[in-house]
């Protein structure tokens, strides 16, 4: 049975983030690799460790945070990183979004841990529609809590839900859930051991259609 | 005013992992700094996605998972991974522990996110004597959730704690929770950037008499 609808998580998965790589090579050429890649990381388990803690900030306070945390550690001058911030605003789709979710059937929806400041400009940039723009900042706790998946239903009014990720974690969080989950494993990475698995793994976002 | 107990982490903090590092270097030669280094993370990551997605598992299952991802993401044979998993059981006391637990005054305990089938015959081999050996397996959740600080509270009769771990999410945890936090910053790393700062950064361990 194919799902009622689709939920798509953003960053990474409809909007490429190689643009804010390209910008920390360009303002620290030699280390953006390695800053994009730690800065990341921190970003990441920044979002889980205040979930825990039952300390929530919204996602675009835990990225400055987390880039103020990679910067020290690279010993690289911080003063550089507003523009690093900025490019978050100013993401790229991948190529194959607009055309694939023009050619989905179905309700189509975003459900991000990014907060409405960062998230809602860029989906408006996009110029893609969608039925449902789901923040978890409504509920002050990060992917991948299930009452976050839960948003989705309520927002959507069906559970028969197709969610797509190209995060390994947040496709088995979703499937703990229990949506039908597409894992887009675009870089050909391990599946995570965290005891659920994706139902499908795709290669690319348009493979969603077959 | 001094604590009236003090409680440390284990792994990294009272029990040097330096000996897991090494393993995985005769395991995999030219492949031990990148496998142990990635086990962790992973380690730590699937404690916190875990916990979140309220899916408990012990610490020894994590850390099993854990170390499967991390060879299948470099390319290793897994099945000389029983090797590794055993060295978690044989870790050695930093030197500074025997003498400095012998002279803090006051009640002291373990608390850890290890499971008790992997923290109780560390401890019985390590000699060391305490109040508590407390492990987090009895509420199916990881740190840095608040109500694994306070199973010390519980266990020792009072509130003025001194918390001493080597990871800074774990004592920026047991700040956000309330105790007296003593971090043992060995590395020389950034303070994570979560929302609370650990009262005192530590060189080594035995500074805590100080």
């Amino acid at each position: 049975m194919r799902p009622e609808a689709f939920v798509f998580d953003a960053y990474g998965t409809l909007f490429d983030v190689h643009s804010v790589v390209a910008r920390c090579e360009s303002c620290f050429p030699g280390k953006g690799a390695q800053l994009s890649q730690l800065w990341r990381a921190k970003q990441l388990e920044y979002t889980w460790q205040r979930s825990l803690m039952q300390r929530y900030a919204p996602f675009s306070t835990v990225t400055r945070e987390a880039l103020a945390y990679a910067c020290e550690a690279l010993r690289l001058d911080p003063r550089e990183s507003e523009a690093l911030i900025d490019e978050y605003l100013r993401l790229s789709l991948y190529p194959d979004v607009a055309g694939t979710l023009r050619k989905l059937k179905g309700k189509k929806a975003i459900l991000s841990n990014g907060s409405p400041d960062m998230l809602l400009p860029l989906v408006k940039n996009s110029a893609l529609e969608f039925d449902a723009v789901i923040s978890v900042d409504e509920l002050k706790i990060f992917k991948p809590a299930p009452q976050v998946y839960r948003l989705a239903v309520d927002r959507l009014g069906t559970k028969n839900i197709g969610f797509v990720s190209s995060n390994c974690w947040d496709a088995i969080g979703a499937k703990s859930y229990g949506f039908d989950v597409y894992w887009i494993n675009r870089a050909g990475a391990p599946v995570d051991r965290t005891g659920f698995k994706p139902d499908r793994i795709l290669k690319t976002l348009d493979e969603v259609l077959l």
